[in-house]
């Protein structure tokens, strides 16, 4: 026990040094996130108008959008036959980062005017928080009375998750912000080239 | 029926024009994931020497390593009373991204010698691939006679994979690239600032 004394002195030495370290290792991290998130705004910026342009073009193609969830081998394998007869309106998709790309990004589906809803506009948002704390925001449906595709709630756990599967079950209820595979699909695959999917020319 | 064809043609046209767009968007992205990429390996060798220096450093510091695991909130409660006799042995933690930090990283436990195994260094890889086929290679464990902490492989099921809970059976025996919680806690926040776990200061 008599050296505990110097011991607990060179400890304290060292863990200074680690900590002078640690700050040159903390600077340099923030540089690549700082780094890395003006690459992420600079080309979203840059995508943003052939994004907008590829939008008008898709405008002018009949049921491009149902067509392109119908034919992605993921999502076709949730979209019931009610879901198709709804998804004919879906008139146009959109996928947009927040100004900071690392907080989340939201999904926009437009559709046209029809019978089952009055929305023109349905959003998910995903809000990255640290910590794997994220959430999903989700635009409530405006069913038109006796349309709802969840026999008016019926088939709605008290918790608030729909009891049953389907594109719109998955559009309105699920809200895990990691591990939204269907989320995902239509971000990272779906959106950077949807004509992929338009044509059926993904490789299986 | 009459105006198909020109309706075709017309549709064709605009197809043309989508996959002209599209052209251009994909160059984009490829060279925002070139950039992105670029920047990651940049940042990779600045830090490197940091981390190495961190390292010489850490090395002096009795306990260092396995105090940060069992001060992790998560990590901890996965340690059981003998992952923590062996652990004592534990020298040094390294995350090292591959040269293509998209393409995975790898994670390094370094041991003193001790009397379980003869391994001196057990690595888990995590190799991320196209459309979320992922693996992740792991060194076996060269157990010594008798001090298997698996009971000799009794509690492994036939897959492979272990009955039991604990920090070496996680080491071992999980192989989920994505999803890996424990991995991804050494990756994401030990390995940047261990020293706040070691001195047990991060906010609860």
């Amino acid at each position: 026990m008599a050296n505990q004394p110097t011991e607990n002195v060179f400890s304290d030495k060292l863990i200074e040094c680690v900590s002078y370290t640690q700050n040159v290792i903390n600077e340099l991290n923030q540089a690549t996130r700082d780094e890395l998130l003006s690459v992420r705004q600079k080309y979203n910026n840059l995508c943003k108008h052939q994004y907008d342009l590829r939008a008008e073009i898709i405008a002018g193609i009949p049921n491009f959008w149902p067509t392109v969830l119908i034919n992605h081998r993921v999502i076709q394998k949730i979209v019931t036959k009610d879901d198709k007869r709804v998804l004919a309106f879906l008139q146009a998709v959109e996928v947009r980062e927040f100004e900071n790309p690392m907080s989340g990004y939201e999904i926009n589906f437009y559709f046209h005017k029809n019978e089952w809803f009055t929305n023109h506009c349905i959003t998910r948002e995903y809000h990255f928080r640290e910590k794997g704390r994220s959430v999903v925001c989700v635009t409530i449906i405006e069913w038109n009375k006796g349309m709802c595709l969840f026999d008016n709630g019926k088939d709605v756990s008290e918790d608030g998750f729909s009891n049953r599967s389907g594109f719109f079950s998955w559009l309105q209820f699920e809200r895990k912000a990691v591990g939204d595979t269907i989320g995902n699909y239509i971000k990272e695959e779906l959106w950077p080239n949807p004509l992929k999917y338009y044509l059926n020319t993904e490789p299986k």
